[in-house]
């Protein structure tokens, strides 16, 4: 349903980004899977800030921690609850602007579809959604690895970032070692999944596969020869996966931008001073890419289990 | 799950491109819908070949027989069970090339998930299968109506057609008098369920809403001042949605092809003379695209009826 | 959703008993299964009238056509379409009474909910709606059968029948070779999911399983020994699933009743004469019973294998 | 899917008895309602032992604290997130009989379905666990008080409670102020859903409605004039709902056991002194009964909305 992703393989992320903490339940985990707290906040610290350049100067050395589903190093089979403490969240620099509808950003329709809006930030809009995916992609990583699948995620495109204003990107994601088979054949292609999941990332404009976009000035002649990006007619071919995935420039902007208020008149918006947001959201939603991949290759082996029966998996 | 699509205005498709029938199952339409046989066929026979140049020629006049849900021309509130019977079906043509894997097709894949395949067409991946997607569609239309909420698509570019060899093309979606407020903000995002409606069509490769990949090169003080292509944190902001959806050339072509056999040995593939195939997909495609658009819309407005009261809808 | 049932082997059904046809779509049953309509047939006329006293003697020579799903002779993996037409649709007799509440029936509720009632029927809460659930039972039969797993279910007590009444009874469910290990712990526990299956029934008034409510009565140094009825804690133990289900007695009986009209004055009902009904469900929900515990064993068996991997399975 | 219930108003319940602390995720809540950590802290208190006779001496004085979804004091139409610590769990003393089977308890099947078993406590088929439907069931209540809707449970009967041994009981769930037109005709009949919900919980064997298993011994005449039990043809009518729920005695019990070990051995169980176990579960699972009814009223009103427009909800 809303905040819920996968049919076995099940996250259901929670909490917003000036609330007490964020956090994810992993539901249809297997059980006997070795995993640590230490692992899942290895992932956490390569989608941080600052690791990068150009990535905001928050301090957010997010801690995961591990609240039900795992015992004596192991997942139980069990809900997996991990939890992720809110820190740094004074939000008064807020106020001043929380009348004014926010370019490219979601308070407006948030504040249209639920009559509330959370205004000291993002809600569950926020990127900060994003690390409990992390979290819950780092056991999906981990139980890939009994299989010999593996993802990554690269950047494979970004803009100039210039003082004041923000840039966009373009993430490759690689998923290897993929067995023949994965993906069911109607309405869960596997690119069609991957298409969900990528275009649920904040700031995601757009998902290519194979060829993409490309393959439509081609003749299938030509096509036909090309590498497939991994999949016939919405399963796996057992080559690797190999898709793109378009992200706008950040909407937070340090420069003043026209604006309305909330009731409709002009305005300008200067966000506070101080405000931290990243000026290229591509580079940290590298991590997140990858994360996501997992999910779905993960939900995706266990979908295909239930009904078939691969020596390999 | 698997054949299924929807969560409230949920339908499930089956059939096969070559057994006796094909059909749809509609769950969650509201009672009291105006709706007629007359106007599926209508929009089955937009879908038609033949109507358009470059569409395959046979003779497909398909005839939608609602079975179950609307009693004296009102939709009931029941399951509406929708078939459409199969014609034309000699596929003895085909058996000389059930040895072969056929590139760019599904055959292959199926034959290791499923362990059988339906050698005589494209089985469950065949483009058949869309056309209980444009009849459900129709009853999705109609629904969509009454809020004056309106979809359509065309072909926004499409590769040079030449005899023996396919081309690929790409469709712009366009939804007008969407209200504001519709699509779930986190995995069930506007953008995130079109993308997976649309990369669930065969021979699709790309999806993007708004300014797309073209955003990925922009600077956010530009981006900001675009359309939005009609969402805005994954919920629509009352502008139109525009998105557009990449289709590679066809992949059965009558030119001969290298391939290897299903075990493995160099082979030449050639198509049975007679043999069938729109030279370039997203022609037909169009239809399908708007009925998935209508698809999706329908589902929005009732899944944000169930917790949000919009006095529009 | 409303008209589907289980998570992996998941039926949908559709049709009112008096419109054209009823049917069934299976999504999720493994493929390399052998089944032919005769086997389907066969179950469908075990809960045929006529074949039992006390049923209603409408010639209801159902035959169920597979449309999709089964090529020579084996499910494929892809939805297997199983229609059932309707005959014998004579329903002008029921007009005289279609302003009248029909005391225990579905129609006051149907017309309140929807709108709209087909007077004519049942509609879908007509009992003609379970020979969809046996069609897809003869299925989900056929692959237990695989692992030995047998459902079979008895009339367990039945009131006396008289001329121009009707009367209840219990049915009492068995399912030997059951692997252990089946069912999910909390909110799918073995004994939920039965129990969602059986008060699914038309005209059940209650379940309960092992000692029931019996147990209610006992001590636990006495309960702990006595058997368990096949689960504990919710998965099953490797005993005898065993459990009962209360019906009502048939709410159409051919004496005059006093009822309303549905804008509530007082009024009385007689059935038209030559209605047919059963003067006791329960006979002809015996085979119902069990095919619904076959589709609840069958489903489970998938659940399970997708994160557990069980030798026997 | 495992640990969620609920279509539209969904929980997602996690955590060991015997873990850090359990929780549950409700997704799907409308915006706007008033609810604080003091109104669900007030429904777990009821549920608290020593508040009753013949409960488990435990100090049990649960404290939910909410982690998200609610901003000034109303839920923000995001997922609300509660969690409740776990105290007291000195689990050494389990050790002992950490290698037999313990009569009527789960501890054999969960090893056997998940090949890992945390032999301190129940795991997940604890009844701790219920503590969180009871704090979702605190808001369910709230919402439904808006439409005038009240839940209530009583025990209708239990057995003698002596020293050393267990007993069973029966509680009986009201509801009044029911709509006419919640619950959907088919799968998710309001009686079905309602069953779910109680067989789902721990030490339940039954479930009956209106006459339940004692109209299997009545005649239609005699049947239709009695209270329908709040339902017909699965939707409501307007009538109180009115089911009851039969728990067996606990299996925990003081007296030593014949039992045998995990490998099969003939062993004797004899609990550990200080072992706190309520000798009559159906004592406290008064207030859990009535949270499952919250919950599945509060759902039923939500996928009643999102199709049908009922001036009332």
């Amino acid at each position: 349903m809303r905040n819920s992703f996968g049919q076995i393989f099940r996250i259901t992320t929670w909490g917003e980004s000036h609330g007490k903490a964020i956090g994810v339940v992993i539901d249809g985990c297997p059980p006997g899977l070795e995993i640590s707290e230490e692992e899942i906040n290895l992932e956490l610290a390569k989608r941080a800030p600052g690791k990068q350049p150009h990535t905001s100067p928050r301090k957010e050395s997010d801690r995961a921690e591990i609240l039900s589903g795992v015992f004596e190093g192991k997942t139980t089979g069990t809900p997996i609850s991990i939890i992720i403490p809110n820190r740094d969240a004074d939000s008064s620099k807020y106020e001043p602007i929380k009348h004014l509808v926010r370019p490219g950003h979601a308070n407006y329709t948030y504040l249209k579809k639920y009559g509330i809006f959370d205004y000291r930030g993002g809600g569950r809009a926020s990127a900060r959604e994003t690390a409990c995916r992390v979290a819950a992609g780092a056991i999906a990583k981990k139980f890939l690895s009994q299989f010999g699948v593996h993802v990554e995620a690269s950047l494979l495109e970004r803009g100039e970032i210039e003082e004041g204003d923000s840039a966009g990107g373009v993430i490759e994601g690689r998923v290897e070692g993929v067995p023949v088979g994965l993906g069911e054949p109607v309405y869960q292609k596997m690119e069609a999944v991957l298409a969900q999941a990528m275009l649920s990332l904040p700031a995601s404009k757009g998902f290519e596969i194979g060829e993409g976009f490309g393959a439509a000035k081609m003749r299938g002649s030509d096509h036909n020869q090309r590498p497939t990006g991994g999949t016939l007619g919405g399963i796996t071919d057992g080559e690797p996966l190999v898709f793109r995935v378009a992200f706008k420039p950040t909407s937070s902007i340090a420069k003043p931008q026209e604006t309305k208020t909330l009731t409709g008149e002009k305005a300008v918006l200067t966000l506070p001073k101080g405000s931290r947001h990243d000026p290229c959201v591509a580079i940290r939603a590298v991590t997140v890419v990858e994360s996501m991949s997992a999910l779905v290759l993960a939900d995706a082996i266990l979908m295909n289990r239930s009904c078939f029966t691969n020596p390999s998996l």
